[in-house]
Parts: structure tokens; sequence; C-alpha cells
């Protein structure tokens, strides 16, 4: 099952958490940027990357899905921050010493079994 | 390259942000709730889980990386709290319509060309 | 000129920024907890107000003003989440020592310099 | 009771939430802005200046109280991104139809009813 978003994935590959780890880690490296990256940096830093996500969404009111009215610009801007986000997040997890990508199926797994699927139809779930 | 905390990561398959994706718009529709993903009340529901992510961290001074001194139970909240970032993370690109592994992996190349690495030592480059 | 929204202050006094920061001074003091008060910590304790205060409005969509469809009980809610932001605020200038009303009040200065009020009718205005 | 961070506020005047309040009212009402001040717009656009305010301490590891090693620059950026908090929040809970200043009293009351003060010595306290 999928998304109706989907536009933007076609014959696009794959891309896992770890590989993305390991750019980070390197790109770090070299850098000589990953003695700055203490958890409680890139806990702040990923807050600051929240705060540009939002200034995005900030003046627009309610979004529709998809962003019909958006300019290109715009999308890509936001394909930035969100990245941003993710980025500094992926780092975070890093440094911490814990598998982003194990932790995030483990909690699909635990919310499944907190919010069991019911027989309601959707009309009536949609009241819970 | 790769990061010295990876110790949670021995053996485990690799994670894709497309399949975390998929599980995620599967688990709102049959529960009903894709009716409430609009791009705005995830991007709230996001902000409300860095509060959480914080706040695990909000009393604690400097926290050292690898967080030796903290007790399991305390490393499964923080595994808890970054994953559901992340899952928010990733449902509010998808309404959007964005691929957020390509998103991601463009920004990284963007990074690189905006921060080249230079011949400087690490104790030099640790000194900008 | 005021806005139309005051129906909650009729009668009430003023509240000043610095009575604040003394009742948190003291509050703090009084049960050893100034000792936990660094910028960072009170940072991130914001940091986590501000996401309690998001999840109030996360699944509801655009919110009229003056919240007129809410229960006593949200709103109640919501004024305790602002408020703790605030007050987090409040402690975070005082121990970083900045006067927060005064900078408040420069930055309002500032601001309309920034933005000069034009010679435009306000539905001009709004197209910008 | 007082702070040890007062240094700055000798001979200020006591500035009142309510006075920032009709200030800011004021101002968005002659620009014509107060048309994009719904409650969600205006907490995105709190959740944006809490980005901006994280940034400045983002990557400088623990900070002492006072800021003592931060130049008048650092400061006085800091001064405008803790203001901008304020006065969304200030903003937000106007258009909600609260009085803030009075929730933040309220709120402390209610604090110290929750976590009374005890016999304890603050060294004692200090274990909690």
């Amino acid at each position: 099952m999928g998304s109706s978003y989907e536009f933007s994935r076609n014959g696009n590959k794959d891309v896992s958490l770890q590989e993305l780890r390991d750019r980070l880690a390197e790109f770090a490296q070299v850098r000589g940027w990953d003695q700055y990256h203490s958890p409680r940096n890139l806990l702040l830093a990923l807050v600051g990357e929240v705060g540009e996500l939002s200034e995005i969404f900030q003046w627009k009111g309610e979004v529709a899905r998809g962003l019909p009215d958006w300019s290109s610009d715009d999308k890509e801007h936001l394909e930035e921050e969100i990245s941003d986000v993710l980025l500094y997040l992926i780092q975070l997890a890093d440094v911490c010493g814990l598998d982003l990508g194990q932790a995030a199926l483990s909690k699909i797994v635990k919310n499944a079994r907190k919010y069991p699927v019911t027989n309601q139809t959707p009309a009536a779930a949609s009241t819970n």
C-alpha cells in the first residue's frame, strides 16, 4: 500500500538510514567537525532546523497535501529544510549509539500493538 | 568510514526511508488516521515529538557521546522519542509529495560543495 | 488600541515580567533547583514546553481566534502550557543576565523601523 | 529575593505583559498583519523563533550563567531572539483570548502546590 503522493519517487533508488549515517559521519570527520557533534549540540542544531522548517509554513494557513499551489522554489526550499532536520536527527542518533532504522521499525511495531486495527468502518474510526 | 558508536547495529538489516514510509502510510490508512495527516498537523506533531526528545536531555548538562552513564530504560526512552521524530518527519515529507531519501542525498551533496574539504590539519580546522 | 479577545482580562492586574522573574528566582532557590538552571538546560526545557504547546494544536486543523469551539478544560490546558513556555523563557533570560522586558520593548521599536507603516489601505497592505 | 544576574536592570522600568500585548496588537493592526495572526500561524512563527534562539546556542557546548565569554554582538543577537519568542507568545495568547500574565501567575501558584518546599537542606534537595 502506498501514498498517493509518490510522483517524485519514480525510478529513484531506495535510500537507507545507514547509508546516510555513513556519509554524514565521513562528512563531519574529514572536515574536523565531529568534535562539535556532542549529543546536546546536535539536538539544538536539530531544533534550529525544525524552526526553519516551521518558518516555511508559518504564514500559510492550512496547506493542502501535495502542495499544489507551491512554487518549485518553495518546494525546493522545503526539501532542503526537511532534509536538514533528518540529517541532524541521524547524527544525533549516531553519537548516542542508537540504530535509528531499527529503533524506528521497533516503534512502528510498538505503535501497532498500542493502537490495534478495529473492525470499525473508517467513518466510525474517524470519530475517535 | 564509520562512526565509533555502532555497537547496536551489528547484524541488523539496512532500513530504508521508503520502507518506513510505506509502513507508515499503511498504518495510518487502515486506522483511518490519514484524514488527519495534513502537512501542518504533521508538522505540529513533529514539533511535539522534538519537545519530548528535548525533555530527555533537559536537566542533564552536557551529555557524553555513546551515553555511557545512561540506564537502559533511559536509552530505550530516547530510542522511542528519536523514532517518533523520524516517523512524523517521514510522514510530513510524504504528504508534501517529497522523496525524503533523495532530498537528503541531494542536501549532502549541496553541503559538500558549500563546505569544501581543505588541506588544513584537523587541529587547524578545529579553530574555525 | 486593543485586541478583541480581552474577555478574560477585565479587572485583572497588570503583571510585569520583573515580578514573574522575581517569583521564579525565589521559587527555584528555595527548592535548590537553581543549580540546574544553566542556560542550555533551561533552553531545552523551553523547547520541551513548546512541544507540549504544539501537541494541543496538532490534530485540530486551522483554529479560530478566541477558540470558540474549545472546552474550558482545553483552554485551561492551553493556559498552562503557554505559561510554562513563558516561565522558562523568563528564567532563560534571567540566567543569561538579560532584561527581557527592556529587550522586548527595544525589539518592537526595531521592528517598527524595519517595517514602517505605509499609507496603503489595509486591503493593499494585505496583498504584500 | 532576586537573581544574581540583575546587572542590566538597574533603573529600568517594569515592563508589563499587557503593555507589550497592546503595542503588538496596534503594531499588527496598523500594518494589516492581524489577518495573518491565526493561532496556528502564530504558533509556527513561535517555533521558528525558538529555532533561531537555539541556533545561537547550538555549537557552544555548556554555556556559563551570565554569558561571561560572549561578545556584545552575541548578547544583542540573543536579546533579539529571546524577544522574538516572547512577542509571538504574547500574540498567540492574545488571539486565543488568554490573559498571559494571569495565566503565568496561576501556574506559579499551581507549581508551588505541586512541589512544596521541604525542610531538606539544599544539599539534600539537590539529590532529588
